[in-house]
Formats: structure tokens, C-alpha cells, sequence
């Protein structure tokens, strides 16, 4: 195995199937091969179109044509894997996470997915579907500062419109995308999209559950919140008389704390603060999340309608607005039965973060298989999976499309 | 009175004594002068041994002379005037307040009380006493990071261990000042010190009072408080998840607000803070001050049994604490006394802000008048008084020293 994994150059072995072959070894073991493949040294980072990237895509690539695949990038630097059905009239199934990482990443974010999606395509021959498989290019972000920058290509969202965007060195993104129609993928010739993910959260090590099974993505409103009262003298300014703008924010922190749905406030600043001066002045930011859009936008108008002490005033301004994604309910109800074979309970999760899946929604059914991570750790070095999540999650998926298959 | 003003070089002609006359214009008139030197032009900014300070300590000795004192500058460059009485036992009471300034200062702060000192001692003659007009040479300690630091020469609490302390561009506080031996005051030799003061404070100004009469100096502590949950991601953990620092200093921060003294969160931060990642690590500085020092300490012991929630430590450094002082009864009713001649009501406040008084008091009885200042906005260009108030406070100083005179 080591070798055919480091044997650039030479045409690769292609495996035989073999459905029963625990995959976790060589998943974790590619893991750690791509996290050594970076921009950075010392640290995992790899962004769109970024030489750490080629050279990811062209390692994968060569693991996808081990596994009996045949491979292609798109124009937006996606690489695509594909299992092509006997059936010349067959539709297409899609698996796919992405390749590319945060700055300072873990091993799993993204790349999991695209690994046991290839391992469990090497099991699997003869299907009634075509069985492509998507390492796509950009999720992060980081370099554009976009979102669902692959799958937008393949879904239509990314649009001519946006690649004017320029990245740090002032090089924008309409130069490194080729034509985006050969990009997109017709609604009409897909079956579906699966995603195995790490959860990137807590819920599943809590519980002590190795995978569950996600119904919706979860929408979100980001907001920012300024309180303006009075800066004053702290040894001058009798209580009563006081305009004490981080007063004010503290309630409001534990009105959001309250309100219902998940909702943070992750930043707080007081305007020059020091600390004999009474805050006169506060920003902080609200991040407000829910599977039910309607359930969020009460949530919102909630804490709109929160008053501040009197003598405060306070500004709301919406920064940004992303719908919830909910699963497809026959994809769900599959994924569900594949895992009840490999766990007893199987936990129906919203994933908070956005995911390949939720651009992927908007022209195919979707469905999420999420890993159980260490401590819920992620964008982060501590990232850790379980080598036996890893072949629960790549038994659950073969499983899941041997379903598909029958149905 | 503005040839006399200006005219420098030549020997300054000696006013005639005249109880009735009103000095405010005078005061406001040498006020807006000494605004005008400074060691950064548009802002008013006046550091130990500057530049500026140097130009201030000679103009304000001319204003000296010309009210009939004698002038002299001690080896920590404070300026000081003398009215000497006939009577050659005569001990001393001093008047006085500082000439420095904070950088962006205002133009009453410190200047308002050496003015008004020297213009009504330009009034009096043939006191039973010897009375001494200082201008300290340094309150705010802009320069050195320190306070009290020309009072403190006068009073024996500036030590030699404290010359080695140096400025931003390396020049120890040593090189400035001469034989501190010479600087300190001998306390069977003093009668008593009185301060004029703007409050910097709003309660005389939402009273609709011109003056008040101070009885304590509050006392003060300063803690950092931190505390420590576990950061996660805003999207994936479930709200009873969480470990939410920035929650649980909110929690903090209005229990502070009510614990019953004058208590103050001035700075709060969240360490790596980002809208969509809860906070895991919240500092935040807390400012306790109290006149009594008892009281003090209880609430700061109230603030330390205070328990945040489950999953939060929270720890607690003390960073300073400064013990209340009391001003000297027998002149804090001989200034109400005199007070009341021009004001039916004379609250007596306490002033939570350090003054030149607190140190004086080691060595010598102390009282203070405050004098109303706009919106008791202060250490800020818009620092402004009223003209009749300046003049209640001369004449009531005036009353306060034939009292003093007769007791």
C-alpha cells in the first residue's frame, strides 16, 4: 500500500473490489499524507487554486484512479472522480467534500469525506448510477473570503458577477476559473449528494456516538449590535447618574444567551476603554442559528424587540442572511437505515456550519453523514476522528449506496 | 490688567489689596494663557519639567509677584508664593493644586485652584499666618507613570528608590530633581491645606450648585478578572453545551454594578474573539472606590465569593489599592461655613478622584472645594466653568482664610 500511495509517475495498480476490506487504515493514512502537502510548513493550509492545492489534487487524483475511478478537474479547479455505470442512460450520484482547508487546519475538515467516498467507490462496481465523486476546490473561503466557492461553480450560484473578486495580492478570481458552464451540472441527471463529514461539534462525543445522520442545515443572520450611552469618569459618576454602555450589552448578552435558538455573541469591544473610564460606547456581534427559518427570524425579532435600560441607545444591523438547507427526506431515511446496522442509536443532527451539501441542495437532494470528532475540536490541529468511526462511516456509505442502487 | 499680563521682563507692579473686587475674569482670563503654552500646539499637554511647564511655572510666578508674593521654585519644580506674616512664629497654611496637565487637557483642571489661590491671596494682607500658594509640578503624572509626584515631594512619600524610574525616552526621574530634603515640608511648621477644584464629576452640575465642599477622598482598588470556559464553534454547540466565557463576565458585570459602592467594569476582552466562535477566555478590569475604607474592602470581598456559573473559573488579581482620605473636619466645616454665605445648600461630596490633597494629608489637615464644571466633563478640551461660579469660590476662599485667620 505505502508504495502504490508514494509511486508518483507510474500508472497505478488499480485494486480489486472488495466490499468486506476495512478502509479505515488507508483513509487515515492518506490523511496524513495530505496534511503534510501545504502552503505553509509547521501548519496545514491550503487555498483555491494555491500551489499546495495542485499538488493535493494531483495526490488525490492518483488514490481516485487506484480505486478503479476516472478523473478529471473542472474549470474551478474541482476534481472529480467517476465510476461510470454500464447503463449508458444511468443518472449520476454524487459524494464529494472539499480539499481545500482553513489556515492552520486539522487532517479531517473536508478531506474525509473525499477520502472515504474514493475508498468505498474502490469497493463498489456495477452500479445501476454513475457514482462521481467531488473533491471540491474551495469551502473555506479563505482566500476569496467567499463561501461554497467549488460547489457554487457546479450548482450556477457562482455567477461572471463575482470574479471580480480580488484575493490579498490583488489577483482576482475570474483568472484563475476557466469557463463556468463546463463547470455546472444539470439538475436533471443527478440523483443525489452525500457528504461524510466530522460534526465539528460536540454532540456526537458527548453522547459517545460514533456518526449521525444530518436533516437540515441550519440557517443564520449575523448582526451587529452598538450601544451608545455615556463615557465617564469611574471615580466621578455616581451609579445613579451613570450611562453605562457595557451594562446594557451584559443584559443583552444573557437575553441572547436566552432567546431560544443557538445564538452567540462572539465579539464585544468598548470604544477606548480604560479602566477608571465608564463605557460610553459597545459593539458586539450576534450569530443567530436554526433548521427552521421562520423559528430563526422569531429569534431575531425577539431580540429586536429587546429594550436597553433607559438612558442607552441601541442600533441593530444585519449583516448577512443564509436561508436553512433542509435533507432530503428519502436520503435521509436511507443513510438512517445503512447506519442502524453499525449503531444502535442514530442520532438525527442540524449541522450549524455550512457544509459542500447546503450549495449542493440547490440542484440535487442532499444528505450528511457526520463523524464523531474529538472534544467537537475542528479548525484546529487537535482535529482528531477515531480509526473505527472512519470504517463505521465508510461501511455506513457503502451500505447507503447499495440502497440507493435498490431502490 | 492685560499690559501686566503680558508684559514680561520688566518688574511687575504690586496690586492694591481689594477684598470686594471679583477676580474671576482675572482667573479665566490667566486660564486661557496658560492654555496656550503647551508642549503640543492645538492641544493643551504640560509634563514634569517640559518645556511647557517651565514656561508655565515662570508665567504663573509673575502672577505671583504681581499679587504681592514672594516667589520661589523647590527641586521638584513646584512653584510656590508667599504671603509672609508679620508675626515671625507664624506657622504656614498652604493653597494650591497642580500646573501639569493630561495630554488633550482641559483648562481648569489644577490651574483653576493655583489661580484662584493666588488672586484671592492678592486680596489679603496681615494675616496671623503665613500663607504659601503651590503649583505642583506634577498630579497627573503623564510622564513618569506616577501620581502625586510634586505633592509627594512635599510631603516625603517621593523617596530616593523612586528616582531611577524613567521617562519614555530614557531619562531617569533622578536627572530632574534636585535635593529632595529640600522639597519636604515639616508638619509642625503647617497649619492646614485647602484645594479649589473643578469636580470632574457631573452631581454639582445636575444639582444646579456652583460649589461643594469635599469631605473624603475615596479610596480605591483595582483588580483584572478572568475568566476561563472553553471556546467552541458558534454553529455546532448545542446551547447546554457551553462554557461561554463572555456570558458569565456578563453575569459579572451587573453583579459589580450592584454591588453597592461605586464599582466599574472599564475594559473587557475577549481573547481570539470572532462572531461565529463562543468566547473561551473574557478579562476585564473592575474599579472599586469608597470613602470608607471598610466599606470598600466589603464590597471587593462581596465581588471575590462571587461564584460564576458552572464550567467557568474565574480569577481574581488585585492591582492596586489606594486607602481613603479623610479631609480634616474642623476645615471642612469652616469651609462650609463659608460656603454657605453664597450658597444656601453646600453638599458635602466625596471626591472619587484623586487630588493633590490626598498626599498633602500625610503631612497636614486638608479640605477641598469642588466648583462646578459643564456636564462634569473633565481631562477633555470641552472642560468648562461658569463665571460666577469661579467668583463664588474665590470669595469663598476668602471667607474660608479670614476663618482659618481668626480660629
Amino acid at each position: 500500500m505505502k508504495k502504490s500511495l508514494c509511486g508518483r509517475g507510474i500508472l497505478a495498480p488499480i485494486r480489486k473490489p472488495d466490499r468486506d476490506k476495512n478502509v479505515a487504515p488507508t483513509i487515515l493514512e492518506q490523511a496524513d499524507i495530505l496534511a503534510k502537502i501545504t502552503d505553509e510548513p509547521g501548519i496545514i493550509c491550503r487555498t483555491f487554486r494555491s500551489p499546495a492545492m495542485k499538488r493535493a489534487n494531483a495526490q488525490v487524483a492518483q488514490w481516485m484512479r487506484e480505486a478503479g475511478l476516472t478523473v478529471r478537474e473542472d474549470p474551478a479547479g474541482n476534481l472529480i472522480g467517476r465510476l461510470a455505470s454500464k447503463n449508458p442512460r444511468a443518472k449520476t450520484f454524487i459524494l464529494g467534500s472539499h480539499l481545500d482547508t482553513v489556515r492552520d487546519a486539522g487532517k479531517y475538515d473536508g478531506i474525509l469525506g473525499v477520502l472515504t467516498a474514493i475508498e468505498v467507490a474502490g469497493q463498489l462496481r456495477d452500479l445501476p448510477f454513475n457514482l462521481e465523486i467531488y473533491g471540491f476546490a474551495d469551502e473555506e473561503g479563505v482566500r476569496f473570503a467567499t463561501t461554497y466557492l467549488g460547489s457554487g461553480a457546479v450548482t450556477g450560484s457562482l455567477t461572471k458577477r463575482n470574479l471580480n473578486r480580488k484575493d490579498a495580492a490583488g489577483i482576482a478570481l475570474g483568472q484563475l476559473i476557466g469557463d463556468l458552464s463546463a463547470c455546472r451540472r444539470n439538475p436533471r441527471d443527478l440523483l443525489g449528494y452525500a457528504e461524510v463529514h466530522i460534526e465539528q461539534g460536540p454532540v456526537l462525543d458527548q453522547r459517545r456516538l460514533a456518526v449521525g445522520v444530518v436533516k437540515a442545515i441550519a440557517g443564520q443572520t449575523r448582526t451587529r449590535i452598538t450601544f451608545t450611552g455615556q463615557a465617564g469618569h469611574a471615580g466621578t459618576t455616581p451609579m445613579k447618574m451613570r450611562r453605562d454602555a457595557l451594562c446594557a450589552a451584559a443584559e443583552f448578552v444573557l437575553a441572547v444567551e436566552k432567546v431560544g435558538v443557538l445564538a452567540t455573541v462572539g465579539t464585544l469591544e468598548i470604544r477606548n476603554s480604560a479602566g477608571n473610564v465608564i463605557p460610553g460606547h459597545v459593539t458586539c456581534s450576534v450569530d443567530i442559528r436554526h433548521e427552521n427559518d421562520a423559528m430563526r427570524q422569531r429569534a431575531v425579532a425577539t431580540l429586536r424587540r429587546w429594550k436597553p435600560r433607559a438612558g442607552i441607545k441601541m442600533v441593530w444591523e444585519n449583516k448577512s442572511e443564509v436561508s436553512a438547507v433542509a435533507c432530503d427526506g428519502g436520503l435521509v431515511k436511507a443513510m438512517t437505515q445503512a447506519a442502524r446496522k453499525h449503531q444502535r442509536i442514530v442520532p438525527l443532527l442540524v449541522s450549524g456550519a455550512g457544509h459542500d451539501a447546503a450549495a449542493m441542495a440547490a440542484i440535487t437532494p442532499v444528505v450528511m453523514l457526520f463523524v464523531r470528532c474529538k472534544d467537537g475540536i475542528s479548525h484546529n490541529s487537535a482535529e482528531s476522528v477515531k480509526p473505527g468511526d472512519v470504517a463505521k462511516a465508510a461501511a455506513i456509505l457503502q451500505a447507503f449506496l447499495l440502497s440507493v442502487s435498490e431502490a
